[in-house]
């Protein structure tokens, strides 16, 4: 299917021209993201957690230590919301009112489960380096099996997800239009900085290609 | 106070070491981020929505439009938790397994309510437009009294708060460091891009300061 059916959990109720249902709009949000925010009940508080990810197909994965209170939850099969938000630029109006913020944000809706296969638990950890690095995990130190065994993975069928975006210039009513103001959009951006390398390294190790071309931006 | 106390919702379990509760810690991140997360809960699922928002002293703001879903169940003094991660960098470490973010992140609990009095709206959505661009509250037309009652503000008190903090380079067992690969950190940063003009401006309005030298990074 290539798009989630609307409903009563994922739904765009405010400002509904800015809702997007379809997958390739949605994976690719997802796939830009560097953490997404887990939200999850325990006795009725909600909590929000940070964590590193990946979308493996239509299923979210994360991984962390055996004794992570925030995976132990997810692996017993609690419902879980997890979203993402790209800020692409401040949108700047005329009026106080019509400021607002230019982003892509995805919400979306499952309940998780414990990866248990030591092969299934590498494609994951995998696919979440791919995420971060592109070309990182064949170069790397590969895990020891005492490794694997002290990280836990999690994977998260999406079950309901959409996606929000807000993209251009300000929304300013036509009245404020000759308001002398300077009004238009500052774009935002995440950017790599000169790597910084670890003392402990010999000298003659150069930077990989993939560090000194970084890009975290995959819009089209 | 100048810290929050350890409580069962708000210590740092994985990585304790790692676990900030002084104010001056958490205000500093929370003062830096474009965007928070905000968690809730409606008949036992979890939802978590971007916003956003401005701190005043130790209380949260946030405003949206009066039909706004999330701002109606905040007013109502329903739990809610409100999470913001700043990424730092990536952490390249020898081993696959000691791959990590660097990123500064609070997590914060409270119960919010509606902002009534006009003044006290106003003084909240003035501090929200300087947490996102310092100095654009005074230039910009001010809200009209229609603008400012079609707008909700909520405030949400910081009852239990933490940050949770990673720096500095790779953990890479001793054993590793002759691995012939390049290890450190790739730093990230939120960076603007040359302000796009809105094309219904009139050509002589020249680019604010605030704008050519805008700097999202606050770390001192």
């Amino acid at each position: 299917l290539t798009a989630f059916a609307k409903t009563d959990r994922n739904r765009i109720t405010r400002l509904a021209k800015r809702g997007h249902y379809d997958r390739a709009t949605i994976n690719h949000i997802l796939d830009e993201a560097l953490v997404c925010h887990v939200g999850f009940v325990e006795q009725h508080q909600p909590y929000v957690l940070p964590i590193n990810f990946a979308r493996l197909g239509a299923t979210i994965v994360m991984h962390g230590s055996k004794t992570s209170r925030l995976l132990t939850h997810i692996a017993a099969g609690h419902p879980v919301c997890v979203e993402v938000t790209l800020v692409d630029g401040l949108v700047l109006a005329r009026s106080v009112f019509h400021h607002s913020i230019n982003y892509r944000s995805v919400v979306l809706f499952g309940t998780g489960h414990l990866v248990e296969a030591d092969s299934d638990k590498l494609a994951a950890l995998s696919a979440m380096m791919e995420q971060l690095i592109p070309g990182r995990w064949q170069a790397a130190r590969q895990p020891t099996q005492q490794e694997l065994n002290a990280t836990s993975v999690v994977a998260i069928p999406i079950d309901h997800a959409s996606a929000k975006i807000r993209r251009g210039p300000p929304g300013d009513d036509p009245a404020d239009a000759a308001w002398p103001l300077w009004a238009g959009v500052l774009p935002l951006q995440v950017q790599a900085l000169a790597p910084v390398p670890d003392t402990r390294m010999p000298v003659d190790v150069g930077v990989p290609e993939y560090l000194t071309n970084y890009a975290r931006n995959k819009k089209d």
